[in-house]
């Protein structure tokens, strides 16, 4: 369970507010990228963690860290806030700035809020519970969290380099600190997982025997171009993984063509739909056979 | 630009069509693990790319197979749906059977589309272009994008696990061993990128000396039960990055109590916010001083 | 800030786990009736809080407290999931209740979660950020509050009646004690306020003199059928807030028709659109006067 | 303005209460291609009408009748889910007939609602404003009413067919009909517009002469298999529009490689897309003269 | 299956970029009216295609031709960003200019995607997986395609008369020629199907005979004012479809005041809804009784 | 069902058309606080009615009133976008204002649906069916629309400070007055079903002894810092409905530490997680053992 103090991690500070940066700010709270999602989905992690303890555990404490996170960026919009103009009066024809001004704020600060931080991005767009991952897999968690941290802090550090507020500046080098720790943190979980070998392909527990041969570490290319395709580290040599040898291999259709029965008469197709598939399935039949004797065989 | 032919990827089979697992696919399909993400988010890394062109070109390539995946998906639950029930009629009530398809079924698949595959997910939420993720920073797509594949993977595996049509678990195991493939791809991209070392802290070109100081490799732990916490990789050596070393550092308060100003008149507050406000902010003002200099004052 | 210990709020008990009611659990987590919008909602109140200090320090106690039940939820979906199916497999022909319980199941707690709780109510629909309100005006926020516990407590009623395993029945009598408390602190703030007639109409700090007459009080009937309209308190007597007299007043349009001007060329509207429009408009204003002369004139 | 009585413009009789089915009626209400959303389509499409008053009087008359229809389906759910289980206790163990009714039914029905229509769809996924189109051009407007009441009458026929509830079966019978005026009256107002030749291309009050010729009647074929394609109406004779000829045309790139400027440093980039890209841009500069050379120049 | 080259379909040129404009083409691209939409709904129609397999093939060649057009705007937006400014620093308070530019793009193609195009519309409201339409009825389904070409070119028009930039209107005529195209083709398959007569109403596979009579061709008013409604097409004459004749109706309840049980106990409604429910039913049922004589019987 | 005439309730009148202020509007249709929730919400409240009747006739009035409303503000949308610019061009450059307006407009007024208004809130997110409350129980619904009132009536007040415009401020004037009635409407239903002491705890129909003691009163305090907690109604005297007695609690942990069995294999988890699950578990079993003894027993 949680408890609380009434003071923030960290230092906010605003020197000269600006609504703008208010909005800006949001992407932080309520965007994909932001803190809501990160604190909720270490959260279900731990609620859901099965296996080893002490991954909940860990997973319990930067939930709870990402929370005050949170405090820090929506006490921060407030603070942006502060003086943001209410009108579009008189000053409105005569004085374009506060067109500008309100041009770039969100509205619903002003409309819905009065002034204060929302549960939404910098578009106004809701936070979405679809964007919590966790995935009862250990490593694609830590994957879905490495990946959280590094949206995270380049969307931080974007945001330091918008203000020239040392204020805000000082906070966001402290928000860009933690993201920095937090990235080490989960690559440390997948280091203790077995590091690169151990923990791909995710998942590890799927035997490889069962998958289709030749596709595993095959560069699969659709390209059909005349120039010719600059190879990488992903066309040749040892998988990352250990497990296998990168090759490169033309995209070529082994599944013939797909076909469908007529639709049935419930589901109320035109009619056209019902007599001239009769008609035409047999062409197609045909088709189907000689596309799949024509493209190649079988992948086994 | 982009070409096609009419057929499959890959063999799509179904033996005994089964409406309901034609709703799992869905999850394959339109939800947040699936193809129509995966497609459009590395079109959309490609279409953005800034920075060497053999990224450009290899995002282009996948994204372009991707497309294939959900058209082999799509037929797949197509197939699935053949010959399910589009009747609650008197059967209802004799034939529970009926009543556990329809169930298990996905409504939409009888009602929006005549039996075949939407862009939803499996419990028919639609598709969400805010998952597309393609952040501007190479490093963190390649994350976002092993992160995708291993989810992919992992929902993959238990679609495998759950049936066991013959068709289906082929078409699985296909699917299975392009997402190891792509697993692979993405990590050999940060492996050429510098691997743990040279991208990590992402974005790496952000000087770390702006960070504030003693946090950036500092495991804090908000933990105030009387158990100890359990060490791990994460609370001592050197960082993985490789420019810093761990160590654990207990939560406090360093930020003081925030203290914003009294609503403005335009945002109507309730009348008593606004008075009694000016009563206790003195309050306020004294007990953050207080409370400031008794957190142990400022983080520097 | 936060912190947490690891122990539950709570006890936490299932004794025969039911995958199907581990989905109806999510309503309580996820829905717009779950313990993830109240936690938010008096978080950003919190932060937000414009005013008196105490209503901030309150509001950050009970929304801590309301992550401890989103806690208690989510770890009761992850054990009433124990033992749940993950196939489809040859019981699904042979054995209807798999099928049962899969159809009553949310297949993503097999594909998504390996499990576990997700942040999505029980129809897998996602947490939706629009849900937490913060108006910035504190009466306002209370009757949201109240709102929220009192679909809460309907929801939690309706879980408790639905199960009949004496561990979550016991959970659930301790969230439905809560939400009893909840409903009781929100109400008490609104009596500290100045209770019905000092914080109605909200906002209170709005000038009713600016009010068009005879419309604030008067119940506005747009029922034009044959029938009596049966009175009730809202037809007559005081008005609850002490300010007016209840009337009723049978509903009549005092705003004429309408008028827009026609499209402009530039928005590519058809042409007949332009064209048509001058023609009629003439014949319109005509109309639009007869019909206000007709109405019966302007609101004063 | 709007007025009501307490009646129902048809009956809604159900005979025999199906809570499945009173899931697949909310399709009918809160689905994309339900009453809602025709409700509201029609409403903004009158208040936003500019040019011919008539059609904006027509809009709001079938506006108003759809209201009737979200009410008439509304109140079909709420008899439908007369009787539906409540419990999921000791029966669900016994009886699996429960299991497979509460599989079937929306659990928010009797979580959210108390056995009452929401406005959702068959998978409780809530009604969405951005299916409300009102484009300002009053024949795309008709095609996106013909196009609703075409996807709706479809689901009420497959609604039709899967019940036998005699109640149930009138009430559609009458949507049905419903529909199939709505279709015609939409088709109406596109024939009093000019018919095909004079409203297409929608908008017709663009310029024709400023589209890039060739390609405004051309099918543009991007299959690159062995077959040969069958064509079809629209690959040859006058175009259905009157202003062109139809013809067939092999899909090529006119518009050569895309090229993007590095990443600006406040984007933060990885180090090694600014660095490496400034190498690798000659190289694709050179590619791209290449690649334009070599595809055939621009398209006029 | 799907194959690509590194060439765009059609020159994108951007002479001046305007950040502001990318905001704008974003509609274009992840807005219902988009590209992503068409693309999408193509290939879904053609992956679910029961019926003439020509029609498969052919929406299949336009699908794969929509990709390219997302390419083409994502193309764009990235151009448009070039140069766009990253900061609100000192400027801010200097230059308004600067202000109106950060207001008038979206703040996410800074903070989110590093100046490269995203799923969005240009509000920053993701695309949605529910405007995916295929709905198993060919005609249905041309119809939602006509409308998606006839709002699409719409749109294009309108970004055509917003922009003066060489570059972005040459594009844009080669999308509007498209679009013209696009309407004609399903049109065109409309005209296969049978035309007017022959299609509608949709579903024509519903047997007629099974709508309730005099409804089916009656043009509803539920106007009650004093002016006289000006007829139209729909009000007089053949229907659209052939099959009937139009005339006026005016509207009238033929259904009677709806009766719906009185709340189950597990409901847990308030105790005053049970108790005086029972009290009420009485008088209710004969009002209803009285109602339904009143309103003049029922509809046959 | 429902009928209309063509005017509108009450004037709406635009002096000086602002295409800014046309976006703050669409706050009040298609938003959280807006007219389209009101109007479904009432409807479905009245469609789903069970107990007294007149509830449900009162519901149906105003929610025939709130379609008015949307109307009316529909209209003065397409009213302040009058003139509004539908150009970036040179303009653009020059002229800063036509930047300003732009910047400060809903740039789909212009693309998508020229110049009117739509089903969106301020910021373009569209309006969600999921606002949209009817519990079943009467006096949560009450709640639920006092509060809509309430957060409607600041949003009404809000745009009456922005405006200048008289025609604007008189029609919010009016709706300003609406809003008053309305909450007090509510208000007085609350009054007839008993008041505070009789509606609460919602739902009154739930027995209270089978509440978990002590907790249903008792303040939960979270807070663990140094300073004292300041009292309130709400941590002394009688509860609000009448039922019991005010007290504080410190919160404690009374769940022990949640423990979930280790993944099951065809969840495909990491093998780690499987493995080290087994010995961890040993230890954790002893540790929550160890807790549960420690956190002082169970609640009763």
């Amino acid at each position: 369970m949680f408890y609380h103090d009434r003071e923030l991690q960290y230092k906010v500070r605003v020197d000269k507010p600006n609504p703008a940066f208010a909005r800006m700010l949001q992407q932080a709270i309520g965007g994909i990228e932001g803190e809501i999602r990160v604190c909720l989905q270490y959260m279900f992690q731990a609620w859901g963690a099965r296996g080893p303890v002490k991954y909940r555990d860990m997973l319990l404490e930067t939930g709870t860290e990402e929370m005050a996170h949170i405090e820090m960026l929506a006490t921060a919009v407030a603070l942006n806030l502060e003086g943001a103009p209410t009108s579009m009066q008189d000053e409105f024809a005569k004085d374009k700035v506060v067109g500008a001004v309100l041009g770039g704020m969100d509205p619903r600060h002003i409309l819905s809020s009065g002034m204060a931080a929302m549960a939404v991005d910098s578009n106004g767009v809701p936070f979405n519970g679809s964007w919590v991952v966790g995935s009862g897999n250990l490593a694609a968690d830590m994957y879905a969290n490495v990946m959280a941290e590094s949206t995270g802090r380049v969307l931080a550090t974007r945001l330091w380099e918008m203000t020239d507020d040392p204020g805000m500046k000082d906070m966001l080098s402290f928000l860009i600190a933690r993201d920095t720790m937090h990235q080490n943190q989960w690559l440390a979980v997948l280091e203790e997982l077995g590091g690169l070998h151990g923990v791909h392909p995710i998942p590890n527990s799927f035997p490889q025997s069962e998958e289709v041969k030749d596709f595993n570490y095959a560069f699969v290319s659709t390209y059909i171009g005349n120039q010719t395709t600059e190879g990488g580290r992903w066309t040749q040599g040892n998988s990352i993984d250990g497990k296998g040898e990168f090759h490169l291999k033309k995209a070529a259709p082994l599944g013939g063509e797909p076909k469908l029965a007529p639709p049935v008469p419930e589901g109320h197709a035109q009619k056209e739909q019902m007599t001239m598939a009769d008609t035409v399935i047999g062409t197609v039949a045909d088709k189907v056979k000689g596309a799949i004797s024509g493209s190649g065989g079988s992948p086994e």
